[in-house]
């Protein structure tokens, strides 16, 4: 048997972390918008062997438990116990690893669901055990009940699935411009002294949104949280400057990620796309994801 | 400006009423199906009248405040005390008022997705706004919840958007025959004496469906709330006896309305519209509609 799932890529705009000993409870306020790119996880599921084996690869490539933490312990939660067989878990992404696009829930949220619909379970269930081990493991604390929600998401109660609420701010025709550029680890952001600035200037820039929510708010809001923690300067923030000369909303930085995104509009992507290959940066354009995630038995196509 | 909204039609499988002084707080535990078919709410907004005008119409005839009291709730809420135009609600049902389908609920959802979407606003608010009128009006529940979540649904913790939480069911190949035969109303249900074995047939319901979380239990456990409780007898009773023989899962009572449902197998849909065309009764068959509602600027096709 074989199941696909796809969960959108995640970016946060700007955030407040709300740290929880209860994992469940543990989560984060803040805003982002989830993309049509994201993380596909196809769980192939065999039976008829002697042991019970689950083995996972990124983009074709087999990796070792230390290298998939979080997915190797949402499988193992969710592969029952007494299962005799081969259970397979490729996982694609569009965008990389340690970026900041959500790649770690989206490949927990996808196995969960995947291995939820295999085995038995629900949606509530299979999400729950994907927040869980991606705040136990320090994955990340918002990005799977933002992918839960889709949409350009406004995280108003902090929590995992079944305890946090998340809003959906209304948008018309945008697309979404990254500019991924490299890593930023957020176990290192998250212990370290920015994360009182984080808070602080997150708290302002949610309550200031939840007053004008709109799609361009959220933007000046994310660009001024950006630069006033601190975490948006030197050459990317120059960068972000020069993007914004082509733009008529804010760019503003990928939380957490060595990257830049921004909502475009439709007659604003050629001139963004020629500045960025004349600056010999990379790029990616999608459209903003606005359903569930998604879940089923793959036949192929 | 025309704005247009979807919201799924929704067909409650077994519930617990919730009843409570706050609205937000009132709603149901249960289960439902949400289907591709629904409500479709186009909103026109117009200024430049001397005058703030709010007007209704159901399937193309415009219809008074008694007749349309939530909608008409919702709007006068939404639209701001100093617009000076006009607004016109236009709300086309694929399935007839009061059969049980959640229409007044997709109404309201609907309305107020739109016009949140013209005049400000979040999801969650406008969707709080829609749960808040439904249940002063004793329109329903727990819909707006279910129509939220889509799919296949499970109310696990009543209450209205934010409050409420609701999880799905993992399905395949599903689709939805319903038998629309008549009106029953929620108002006079939830007033009855059957009130009391409502809440505790429910109530053992959903403790046994979470126990194995699958449509196909969903709907034994539909069928047993249908008949324990009374709701489901004499001819209605009778025509689900004779949908069951060429069905592999039982068919059971849409709450509330006079009219039966099932989940069908591709295969075996020729013989239940064979069966329902020779005893003379209207059916329909929708998808199971597995995503968020639907709202966005209306450019026409």
């Amino acid at each position: 048997m074989l199941i696909r799932s796809f969960v959108p890529a995640h970016i946060t705009a700007f955030f407040v972390p709300r740290f929880n000993d209860d994992p469940l409870r543990a989560g984060s306020l803040g805003a982002g918008v989830n993309l049509s790119k994201g993380t596909t996880v196809f769980a192939s599921v065999e039976t008829g062997t002697l042991e019970r084996h689950i083995h996972v690869a990124f983009n074709g490539e087999p990796v070792k438990k230390g290298e998939a933490l979080i997915t190797y312990s949402v499988a193992e939660e969710l592969v029952p116990g007494g299962f005799l067989g081969e259970v397979e878990i490729w996982q694609y992404f569009d965008f990389p690893n340690g970026y900041g696009f959500g790649n770690s829930a989206g490949g927990a949220l996808g196995t969960a669901l995947s291995l939820s619909y295999a085995f038995g379970g629900t949606w509530l269930k299979a999400a729950q055990t994907a927040h869980r081990h991606e705040v136990l493991n320090k994955g990340g604390l918002g990005d799977v009940v933002a992918q839960l929600a889709g949409g350009i998401e406004v995280r108003v109660k902090a929590g995992g699935p079944g305890i946090g609420v998340v809003d959906n701010l209304f948008f018309e025709d945008y697309r979404v411009l990254v500019v991924p550029l490299g890593r930023l680890s957020t176990r290192e952001v998250l212990d370290g002294d920015v994360v009182k600035a984080i808070e602080r200037e997150g708290k302002l820039a949610l309550e200031s949104l939840l007053r004008d929510p709109r799609p361009e708010r959220m933007m000046a809001l994310a660009r001024g949280f950006a630069e006033n923690t601190g975490l948006l300067s030197g050459e990317l923030l120059e960068l972000a400057r020069q993007l914004d000369r082509v733009l008529s909303n804010p760019s503003s930085m990928i939380m957490l990620g060595k990257g830049l995104f921004a909502l475009v509009r439709e007659k604003e992507i050629d001139n963004a796309k020629n500045l960025l290959a004349d600056l010999d940066v990379p790029y990616d354009v999608a459209e903003v994801y606005d359903e569930k995630p998604k879940v089923g038995r793959w036949i192929g196509q």
